[in-house]
């Protein structure tokens, strides 16, 4: 496809409550009182966000919300664009205002954009070990609690997509549901008659003769959990493209690219979100 | 010291907004649906919570709040206890209750579980690490929004010290401070008149000669940032005893242990909570 | 399909919000003076919720959880199940307990009752209108602020599907986002491109010729808007099954049967939620 | 009287919860993710609010304020106001602003203002159905969950007077608590003794006998619940004005008419809250 | 009247956001590090709260509130009830649970007991020196912010009447309003226009020439402001009965007795809330 | 010390939450029905905020930030600043904005000003109280529930300092912890292994025998509690200037100077917050 898919950020009315609470979180009870000790109420500063390494930027509406949630008149002006790399040193936004509000959004604005721009940055290496192939990156729902819009945003704007959002948006039948339903087709059957006509269903099967039961039902996708590599390249010649194939399950950098090259069309990476290094930002005084 | 610090588990009251709201997000607006088609809504289940690797575990009461609030009458087990180390696959509690409450709060307890006992067991790899000396490892504020009270105390169930819980409960003088404050004295004059009697009152300073300066002074403890280990000894001798002194910037596996070794009382490592890889763990039907 | 969908009711913890902001509404600052002047702290009485017309009954749990709300001691004993049909007179649920939680309870949970069985009420008998025909019915997001999953909730009591949840949770691309985009084709475009694998497409035409634009292109559903009865029967030939066909606009118990009749396979009707009057149903001392 | 009662919108502070958690409803975790993927996001629109069908306005506050919930900067001109009459076709409202903010905010605007101006627009009906007795229009109890404050406020803009609010701002004494109270003189003795001096006590009686009971005791209304239009009369006759009577149940524009020329002087229909059908209203890309 | 007035708790559901708010305020990020630090998980204990001084109790819901948000398993003995009037030493209410959790409540239960016991027994005192005239004392909306539900309901355990709860409960005319409408007449007109029938109507007035103007027109409530003895006197002469007066002003327990024997109906206190002293309760280990 | 502390106002982000509840507490449902009725929407008014008696002032931003709240584009001029003395009669601040919101927002202005100046104006007297000794004045945690940080900022205005903030920002051992502990030496041993490097530790002594045990064990803090004044004096001999000692229990007016002679560093008032009378401010139309 030729058209570029646009990041688009969140609306600022879904963010601003994380924001909020992170920063009370800080402030506690009383606030900074290391500035209220010895910044003046009226002092003013300027300073610069730039990211100490290179790396995928996301956040920056966390950063700019945080700081004008404590000085509604500061200035944020972004330089790189949320789903940019930065190189290390160069500035990411510019910020004026209120000093003692700077100091004290500065932690928590530093600790969002650190941590969504490390997911971001491990994604875009993920999505870069399989450039090439067909496969498309995607997370999953092991996210960091309270923040999962925010760090499925991150990935997105790591170059990923993302997968369903949480236990309602889309039907997603394991093992126990077929334990309990009585096998892939009763199972299916009771999905397909409770879901509504814009909810997509996917089966996790394990085994390559679970898979051969479940194509002619057809669901939406079928996520191949666990597989070998010889047993996705079966999957992939089995299936022919009727329907979407997603790996999950042992995939690290070591496999990532052997797995996107079984012709799967979607692997999913718990990592991307549970264990990304924060990227290292700093916010230095200009 | 001969008594050792007992765990000390936060109040329910104060971890359950945090588990509701991930819930909540995992729940989005109409629950589980994949449950609600294939599971009848009375069934019943037993299952096991289980660590995939070693490690030092933290935050089994996310895991019984989490499956409460779905189900009340749910028997949550304990096996091992927060602050204990788990062997893979060796049972951390046993739950038995409703399956739609197991199934919808898996995940948000996993979350929550895996995080925090990842950072216990980055946290204990560090206190190990400097075993045998005198210095305690203690974590930073670069914690994840809304979670910081939790991940403090993963810190805590890795051995090591709490830091500050935020900006209002201990003062910290950096260098934007001295320099509105015209110096290092003035700034603590300015700290020591607001501060309360019960507030701690810390220097951080970037040079031996600004320790030389603050040493008179006699804040509570100096925070040594980014000192060269040589200027960490030098800054032992230096102090002598009189003040508690931490030293911070640039700790990691690699310089951790030849830090402690300089004599300083308190070291801080930013990873433990920005970067620490999740704990792998897992619910299994039992 | 043989296997009829189960009537899956919300975790409680999703409703339990919207009655508590219910109750309070209700009790405003100091609660219900009327008992507090008339009824002693510790009476007790019994009664029982019945409908006064013939109906089909939603929202019980909204019943039980109002009660629990001010007395959890109370007993709560459904006759029947949401999704079930109820004649007049009969009960559908007997109570028990401290009689100013009853009576402080009594108007939320009518209120809830009543309105939730009006959507499923009026659900059925459009579900009922269009029996035999392929055709399902589906809500919209015409619903009432801060009732969307228990309105749709109910309208699946009524035997209809739930439409998307909301702005996230499905891609509807309308005449809006076609002029911006430059047509049918780029806005296809970008939407697949910022879909996750789990999201379906649907696309709102206006006219046969761009719904020939639209078939190869395959979205998920396009969505025939307004629509005159022999456009629809044309367009259903055209599709021939590729694709899920809605059709929107100008439904009502006139007209609803015929648009059946031509073959769509989905049938939203924005009256479900915004327009259903309210099942009368009562609470009777016992 | 002459002097016309002003239409008194409430605060925004009591209206803006109301419309964030419908806008929080509506964009689910991640927002509109068709505008995401369609529309630019800096591109800007103009709009117009328009009104389908002639009907009484209200909520055009809610309008306003989920505009600029979304985007701060957009402009909102009303060019009718809450509780006037709009012709079909004519502009409600002129909004311009961020077009990703302006088609988010759509949905949730026309919600409310459907379903007050629907409200608003049948309490004008049974108005206009009164006018030339003396009696007015009031509510009950029996409104929304959530939305009450807003729906009482459409009634007084189709013309009605708001009974009390909820439980706590007026006595009004019904049979269950005769009976525990052991009829009507020691329950008013009771409500009077515990009301303050600015709480109206309202008695419901069911029979005309309990009327002449009630009367010496002058409540200050008396409810006449279910009565004959016989009865109504007669009630009338024996309370000679020194006590305002309401007439209650039964209420519909086939009755409404009749029960006003008894001469009562209030008479409360639930249906201008429970069943009122929404408005249709439009909001057309200008 | 023989009937004396219930003392009616306020509903649990109306208490509890109010007492998890102190509780959360108390502990703080990390809950109560003593306790964590020095008591065992475990352990159990008993105690008692006892009044220091002779007082009129209110607030015991409050403490048991607070315990068990706590403990839910703590049990709270009342060995008063809320109205009644406790000796020094004697027991109020006995108490056992987790002994962290009794610790930790501790505080906020005795700051809520405390401050309303201290309005409770301030109002019995004015309620006492105006006995055996025919004036009762009311409150005013001079309370602490979030607060006012309980330190009204403090008020009624004093013996006083609750004067309206809010701006929107009732109507009180004043200054500012007379000289926007322009005079008496119209205001209360406007006020009769818009109020619903179960509004009362007060009007402030600060001359005798003013009480004469507005008698005729008949509010339910007159407020005379600021008035001296004398003219209180002629007030209640003027009057004869037709409507309630209130006064209101330089209420202290050198005046109440004096004022209340002119004969008006009504005395408004602002310092029952604003400055009543707490009452001295404490929490012995028993 | 030469350094003035400053007074350091709280972040608008912490005082905001409590006003808004204080209006919403105030507004109830429909807001201030008496201006709906007699005040056009878009009347404008000046006003000024007075105090009616001499006193130290605090709480002029929660003045600020309540008419902002009901009127964003209002007008708030400072006269006097928080921690200065107001003449009576003289201004503290004039403002100008929409009549309604002036009006509507008035009591909970005064109601937060007067409660937090009454708290200001009698610090400021304990604290004359002892000047020239060098003693200091410090708050306790009898605080009023959710106006905590409030108050201890008002006791800061009033020239004294704030005693720890909860449960969570120090370690207070007292009677039953040593009793579960096994005495000073086992308690302090547990605090110390449990307590961060900034967490100071206090222990509540009853008598010379216990300090003498805890001297040497150098707790940052030791709390005298209820110790007659030769014991104080005798406390202040044998401690020597080692360690912080703080005067607590039976301490007014008529005591204070003494036990601040006696040469204690730390005098606790419980009564500075909660039976401080609230200072007598008022609004007048300007």
């Amino acid at each position: 496809m030729s058209v570029p898919p646009m990041i688009a950020s969140l609306p600022d009315l879904l963010i601003e409550p994380v924001v909020r609470r992170a920063l009370e979180e800080d402030l506690g009870r009383t606030g900074d009182i290391t500035a209220q000790a010895c910044i003046p109420a009226d002092a003013h500063m300027r300073a610069v966000f730039a990211a100490r390494k290179e790396g995928r930027i996301a956040g920056l509406d966390c950063a700019r919300i945080a700081l004008r949630l404590l000085d509604p008149h500061a200035v944020f002006e972004p330089v790189v664009r949320d789903g940019e790399d930065a190189e290390p040193g160069l500035p990411l936004a510019r910020i004026e205002g209120n000093a003692r509000a700077v100091l004290a959004a500065e932690r928590t604005a530093l600790n969002l954009m650190q941590r969504l721009s490390g997911i971001a940055t491990l994604t875009r290496a993920y999505v870069r070990a399989v450039e090439g192939t067909g496969a498309r990156i995607t997370d999953t729902r092991k996210t960091t609690p309270g923040l999962r819009a925010l760090e499925k945003y991150a990935v997105r704007c790591g170059g990923a997509l993302s997968h369903r959002l949480g236990l309602d948006d889309a039907i997603l039948i394991k093992d126990n549901h077929l334990a309990v339903c009585g096998g892939v087709r009763p199972a299916l059957e009771r999905a397909r008659a409770a879901a509504g006509h814009l909810v997509k269903i996917e089966l996790e099967v394990d085994s390559l003769a679970q898979l051969e039961e479940a194509l002619p039902l057809k669901p939406d996708v079928i996520m191949l959990d666990n597989f070998a590599l010889s047993d996705l390249r079966r999957a992939v010649q089995m299936t022919a493209g009727r329907v979407v194939l997603e790996a999950s399950g042992g995939v690290n950098f070591d496999t990532v690219r052997a797995i996107a090259e079984t012709g799967v069309d979607v692997i999913s990476v718990g990592a991307l979100t549970h264990s990304a290094p924060a990227l290292d930002i700093g916010l230095d005084a200009a």
